[in-house]
């Protein structure tokens, strides 16, 4: 019920509208955006020539156009000059990546991680160290306008600290507020649980692009989700919204990380799967993506074992996907992490509970579709996490960053 | 990424802001108006005079003030001669009121309905008789700004249609556009699912005013639900978000309407209740509220069938509150209908499941509460529905409920 807002607040808003549209949208003329965000073409001159004298965007002439007259001058982010650092914490590996405005990974190195509780220390250090190499090589004029990270646990909107992480055995880590003291920038480090991210990469970049309501699972060793109703992240009161992985499907089922029986999580999760195709080595020399994989594959070639875990998993993934279409009503689910490879493995059983579970006019015009942008999409939901700032307020974090 | 407002969609946005204040808030005086809007005490008189012109709100001396010098002037909404028709089709009985601005119910009736498959007739008929009844008796210079209705099924957004309604047995029912027909004032019929609607109603008027992210269940014969996502109403693709009773708990359970087995509604539906206390009578003659409430009266009491059933269901209903909470993380849920009845009586099971299945952190700052509205909070939210057109541009609604 707040008034209406004022000239500035207008102008903020159409500057970052703008450079949302090159950002998400690539080099565009300004005929184009004139059109798309239905401003006058005195009104986007007057933008584009704010966004170029801050360096965020440039124009220039199209390569080549099929018409005759004068070619309508294509605006550009400039990926090379703004970037964002994108760190991602995921179960088995850390990622930290140079990302240029526009989306472009520049750079990028990824270490791989052991499994199980760990110290702060071994993931601030290690991220750290691969930004300050990234960091070494960039030239003097680039500018970096924001950092944030993607983390497998729940995330606390309000102090960005990590509440919890069964798989990662962390409670209460206060992970954002020390990469950033680590990372010696001047700059915050946002922190996002990764599933939430992934669910808005795949919304912004990937194959939910144009979904207004879509259900993103993840399956890292446990099932995460990110939920985006009407075009926007579902974060809950606190910020721990979507964790659909601890729905309970199966009451009396197998016993979950988080304490319950039968979470979704329990019964679909990587352990789930490798247990009943018979491949869970207790060593936990033999996890991972390549495992679950491994499986599907076996099925794939007749190995009836095989096919019997991904029948029972792909149930209980049908039921859990049954449930959350008739709760949002989405028109997407998405399948990321090793769950893009157990729904490709068992699509049929996916597809036969949701015939059962789902209500029919909600099921009619559900789309299951899985990732577009695979590993990349927790890294790729950071970066985009790290560029809300400056896509908010161009000009503001522009001239904090350059002082 | 649309460009920002124009000038008049900034004073067509802050005409509603400001007549929404009032409409919920009651009388308030210029003064208050000005703080809480954030608007400067000039630009309040012009809208305030713009609203009274159109016979939306008046402005008078307030009672008394407590204070020396000239008191602000009060705006009050002009509820006697600004109304909208509120209707509400429940599975049990029908009820159409005459609402005004502000809020005021001024007028109402009510039918019993007989349960089961129901012909468009049987209920369009009667809902248009109150109708006309209380139209006749309005004043000449009162307007009927909209028409809306809650109904117990699934609403497809796009036409109003309802799509399902698994206990009135109503498939593609045209009901909205029925009514519009046969009220004959001129009005499309708006129609909301009935738990989304109460949902917005305990929302804007109820116990969840100020909460922005909320999940309200409700009970009627079966088990519906609506959620407010950072102050707004799921809707999901097509409109039928918020399904939370066709949510798959116990597998292998009790049947349900719908076709699957061991839905949320299936478990904690007052046939459940019922059945469990051995008080579900075949003939259909001991159902509705009044049964429920008999045995929540026996469990206290001491009778041990009722205590075990109510023991029973409150166990499901605990765990669908737990996946919902951890689906979510809302601030608050609540219990509307006869859940309302069913959480008063099993909290201490609700609290227990809890305790187990939902994330610490998400529990912990959770706040389970009963309707505020009791059984007029989808009459309410139907009314609500009914004055959104003129909240969101109050002198067009106006102008044309005129002409």
């Amino acid at each position: 019920m707040r008034a209406g807002p004022s000239q500035e607040e207008i102008r903020r808003h159409n500057l970052g509208a703008l450079l949302r549209h090159v950002h998400l949208g690539g080099p565009t003329s300004r005929a184009e955006l004139t059109s798309r965000m239905g401003l006058n073409r005195s009104t986007i001159m007057a933008l584009t020539a704010d966004l170029t004298a801050a360096g965020l965007v440039r124009e220039e002439l199209p390569r080549e156009t099929g018409r005759a007259g004068r070619p309508s001058l294509v605006v550009r982010p400039e990926s090379a000059r703004v970037y964002v650092f994108a760190l991602d914490v995921g179960v088995d590996r850390l990622v930290a990546a140079r990302v240029g405005l526009g989306g472009t990974i520049i750079d990028r190195r990824e270490a791989v991680r052991r499994r199980g509780p760990f110290s702060l220390e071994e993931v601030v250090g290690p991220l750290a160290a691969f930004a300050r190499q990234m960091h070494r090589k960039t030239r003097p004029d680039t500018v970096c306008v924001g950092v944030a990270a993607a983390f497998s646990g729940g995330v606390d909107r309000g102090d960005g600290v990590v509440r919890f992480g069964p798989n990662m055995g962390s409670v209460d880590v206060p992970f954002g507020e020390e990469m950033a003291r680590r990372l010696g920038l001047g700059l915050p480090v946002a922190v996002g649980n990764d599933a939430n991210l992934a669910a808005l990469a795949e919304h912004t970049r990937g194959v939910g692009v144009g979904c207004r309501d879509l259900v993103y699972l993840h399956g890292d060793v446990g099932v995460g989700g990110g939920v985006i109703v009407n075009g926007t992240l579902l974060g809950g009161h606190q910020g721990f919204g979507g964790e659909v992985g601890h729905m309970v499907v199966n009451p009396k089922g197998r016993s979950c990380g988080c304490g319950s029986l039968g979470c979704l999580e329990a019964e679909v999760g990587e352990r789930a799967l490798l247990e009943a195709a018979g491949r869970f080595d207790g060593s936990g020399a033999l996890v991972g993506r390549d495992a679950v994989r491994a499986v599907v594959d076996a099925a794939d070639r007749g190995d009836i074992v095989a096919q019997a875990a991904l029948s029972r998993v792909g149930d209980w993934l049908g039921l859990g996907v049954a449930n959350l279409a008739n709760i949002f009503n989405p028109e997407m689910v998405v399948f990321g992490g090793m769950l893009r490879e157990v729904y490709l493995g068992s699509a049929a059983q996916v597809r036969s509970r949701l015939a059962t579970d789902a209500l029919p006019p909600v099921r009619e015009h559900l789309r299951l579709r899985t990732s577009a942008l695979g590993d990349d999409a927790t890294l790729v939901g950071a970066a985009e996490l790290a560029f809300a700032q400056v896509l908010a307020d161009p000009l503001e974090v522009l001239a904090r960053a350059g002082s």
